[in-house]
């Protein structure tokens, strides 16, 4: 839960990373509709992310993510809907620096650490380190997790379609969709 | 056609539009394969396209296009292959200007104008002004020209399966592989 406070100064914070720091231009329109996701946790600076959705259909689509500095997007997969054999994304970092965590051999010593207190849902551990101009696809239906680094980072997503109401996270406690309280 | 020296300073050319214009950032590796795309009219600074493919997967694709001023990505539809409906995308101005022309009513004073000499293999007329931030998603099996402005442009593209080779060019006289000759 955030309020509606808390939500205007946030989307202004993420107007600032994808307009100084990343360099991107986006409209009025569309600071005012960044979402702020905090996943039910009200944790929004430790668990949470701001995303701004240029295009859904039913068949594509784009986003802008930013993250303030060591904020993690916690553990989930996007599974098999319907016909649909879920959600393939590619993550392009765009400024600072991004741990993404995958299904694999685990990362001796990886650079992120899931959130205290929450390590119980945090089960894939093999590491990725995507800087500005790295990328990485991943499959439908892969279980991920990913932190920002110590300045932050701006992300950019492609992807089939977006139902992030039927992601499935790996803490029961999760709600995707954000209560904004007035 | 064009000869490897041209494709060389096209691809830095575009790289400068990419990386000081937009402010995005691109590899080594990407600047190196970044695709200089003349159409087969061997008159790339007229009717071309600097085109980075980030992503092409089965199922969805993300470019980036660099357009010098007032060049010209001439008219073509992407039509269905087997059971995909054919291509759908979405263009978003990152820098400069692009005058996109659509099926609709024609625009009574255009920005742009075909290339001399090509005017009857452009049929559609109804004008989208993309400036920075702006947006427009095509459906698929329709067709489209653009062109940039003054000072030229980059152009994100976020869309279905990306089969160039099957687009359908109004200009008969189009191959939309180009060929590089030492």
């Amino acid at each position: 839960m955030i309020t509606i406070q808390q939500q205007d100064a946030y989307r202004r914070q993420a107007t600032e990373y994808f307009s100084t720091r990343a360099g991107l231009v986006i409209t009025p329109e569309e600071k005012n509709r960044i979402e702020i996701a905090d996943f039910g946790l009200g944790d929004f600076e430790h668990t949470g992310l701001a995303v701004l959705v240029y295009v859904n259909t039913e068949r594509c689509c784009a986003k802008e993510l930013a993250m303030l500095p060591r904020q993690t997007c916690p553990e989930h997969v996007h599974p098999p809907v319907g016909a649909d054999p879920g959600k393939e994304e590619t993550f392009r970092c765009r400024w600072g620096t991004v741990y993404l965590y995958v299904p694999g051999p685990p990362t001796a010593r990886p650079h992120a650490r899931p959130p205290q207190g929450s390590e119980a849902h945090y089960t894939v551990r093999h590491e990725v380190v995507l800087r500005p101009g790295g990328q990485y696809t991943l499959p439908p239906d892969t279980l991920h997790w990913f932190q920002s680094g110590p300045r932050g980072a701006v992300v950019s997503e492609f992807s089939t379609r977006s139902l992030d109401e039927k992601d499935v996270f790996t803490d029961a406690r999760i709600a995707r969709v954000t209560r904004v309280v007035g």
